[in-house]
């Protein structure tokens, strides 16, 4: 327990270079905000990762040591290179956890990671978003009780097309009447997927302490407990042969 | 697929008795109109069995020949025989399907089921519910697309505490803002189980064409396609012994 | 219920070509002897598709009016046009149910549904297979009782690298003293999944009684109930206006 | 992290008093070999209880600081009083975690928590036992890699009932053709469940390093990180009144 969770805060880094709101509510990036509070905890230590660095600032050596991924992407899920897709796909499997923040629910890795569209209804007019606490007791539900509001959003709306989560931990309803599965969690491999609907890019979300708290938890719940290993595909035990 | 679905159709016929609103909607009963639109499939053959009657209606007879039981009931829960509760938990893991409807959800029968409280929250003032296709193409959504809406209802309200369904194809929003999970499916041993929560005492909801579509749907998807058998416990296959 | 159920039943049709014990005991392949037992059935009304056809066969044309694909590959996998899986994977999230056989784990569109691996382990020495039921009462299951036995085998083993099925309903022991989960459903969209493990080519495995009957109520089981639309992203209800 | 996990393991302790192996296997019964190893741990702190005490041990004051309740019995399932039962149940709810340990399988709790017979078929011949991993990277596999095997051991077969497990992390084989779902976990409420196969009364099976290794594992795994509230049944919110 002593070993730190090694955290990669991953940006698209877009938003944050054109949108007003954006540089305005998060001046140095969404993912530096995250990673921020991630590493005013005492058992963890995050670093960024964006799409405009050199292989999306996911190389080979920084995926090996990182325990918990968090992706946070928008307008760009395009350019992510299929390849470093590919090795983050790969490392989720082989047991690194991965936490998708808001519209990375169109991200090439969770659309993979899930085998569906992951499509969902949306509309962006400010309203109030209550999560309800579907999960009493759930690791990442720590310290949540009953329901949270967020003032002003960005709805989703279902059908969110993705295979029935493992556990249902929070579900939506907005002032327009629709509902949302916000915190959902599958097993992958030996690794965790937590998708998490919170984090549009023109609110203040991620400085919400809620949502803070929440996603502090979910990194926790998320590291990894051990390993898938690769290519195990032919072994005999020949006790029968006996 | 000649033989019919063989329905029981059960009532705790409290209300039919006590409540104006009620016998205004349901002159018959609300067990006798469930019975009523189910009849009017060529494939199914409903009776009723109500309380009130010896052994409240479920005779072993009656309930070895059931293929499909549904279940309404609000304030007698605590009046229900317990070992009828056996009887019907035995025939459900045996094989029948069991719909339980709205306050169903306090029965004896499904808290035994589900191993858990059931408990919600709940408030009355005739608020509208939208209730959200959240599995499209499930067995039970025939010719249901998207959302349906009811005008007026009771609400129930999330943290609902079940089992994580199987499947949960319906997601309600209510007008106070709260959510629930409205229909929910379980497999229980060979049988199967599904919770539906619209159906209020005073409000004309089993008159409403969706609702009575998804019943006749739901018992279609519930009726059994094959049974469990009871204290197989002791087999030797013995194998290892040449 | 009067309209038959149309399946395509898709072979590699490689082994077919180049194995002598394949050809020896499915002279027209295993494609057409799946085909023919499945038409045998009043509801039913079966065609095959290979990978040697133009597009695999598998047209806009057939896939569209096809309720139930079933997919045998072992060699080509790699050989499968990636736009066929696309519009496999497509169909299947709309509504079109898949069953997969035996080697067809390591198939592309099984691979994309799952978002896993997909790995095993295995060994070739004719083997007995036992496959114990174990959710009695599943309407796959419809007709077998406790368990069944293959006596000679490819062995497959855990761990099978998949998501957590919807129902694991048939476990496989083999002589070697391994298991395997054998029988597995999963939803997808508004289509539904079935991997089954026994089928290899060089046993008379489909000539199996028991495994015709579990593939002909796969079959029944598979066909959709409803459709996903796609593309619906962006709609408004609109309730907060007003 | 710095508070320990408070766990009470409970025993039937009716083979200790009456059975020449488990006395000479466990001389000071499986309940006490069960809190030693764990009690080995620096974050565990345990204490056992036994049918035969008043309250079978499990006063409401224990019950309320225990974390995590371990739950060994067998032949006296029928003689735990329904009233402690109840209070065990609640507290599983609640947020207490449970262990079920081999034939606690008919345990009165699991029962209840399962709402299903979870009858079983078994054979003692003292037979080859193998586990298979299912779920690499699960907390409570911490450390266990493929499979192991217990050289000795009563056979449990399929089917279990049971409902479907969240997620199945151990398959067993057995020398006789037998398969088991050896290890399962589910969630109830905010308290987490997991059953364990191994620990026959006359084998040496608490005494096997792997064994106990799972156990630790599963004890951290099933601390609570929440509680759920009971009666929070009737709470208005009202925005719709605005």
């Amino acid at each position: 327990m002593a070993k730190k969770i090694r955290v990669t805060v991953w940006g698209e880094n877009v938003h944050e270079k054109t949108t007003k709101e954006t540089q305005e509510i998060y001046p140095e990036g969404m993912h530096a905000a995250i990673a921020g509070f991630l590493n005013r905890q005492p058992d963890m230590e995050a670093c960024t990762a964006t799409l405009d660095q050199p292989e999306h600032g996911l190389t080979d050596e920084l995926l090996a040591k990182t325990d918990v991924l968090t992706w946070w992407a928008h307008v760009a899920h395009g350019d992510v290179d299929d390849a470093v897709v590919e090795k983050v796909h790969r490392r989720v499997l082989g047991g690194m956890g991965i936490i998708l923040l808001h519209s990375a629910h169109f991200s090439k890795i969770f659309v993979r990671l899930m085998g569906t569209t992951c499509q969902l209804k949306w509309r962006e007019v400010a309203e109030r978003e209550v999560l309800w606490v579907t999960r009493p007791g759930h690791e990442i539900l720590q310290g949540i009780e009953d329901h949270f509001i967020i003032p002003h959003v960005e709805m989703y709306g279902e059908h969110f097309d993705i295979p029935e989560p493992d556990d249902t931990i929070l579900i939506s309803s907005f002032q327009g009447g629709e509902v949302f599965r916000s915190g959902c969690t599958w097993r992958r491999g030996a690794g965790k997927v937590f998708y998490f609907r919170p984090g549009h890019e023109t609110y203040p979300i991620f400085h919400d302490k809620t949502v803070q708290k929440i996603l502090v938890n979910a990194v926790r719940w998320a590291r990894p407990a051990g390993a898938m290993a690769f290519g195990t595909s032919h072994k005999e035990m020949g006790w029968f042969l006996k």
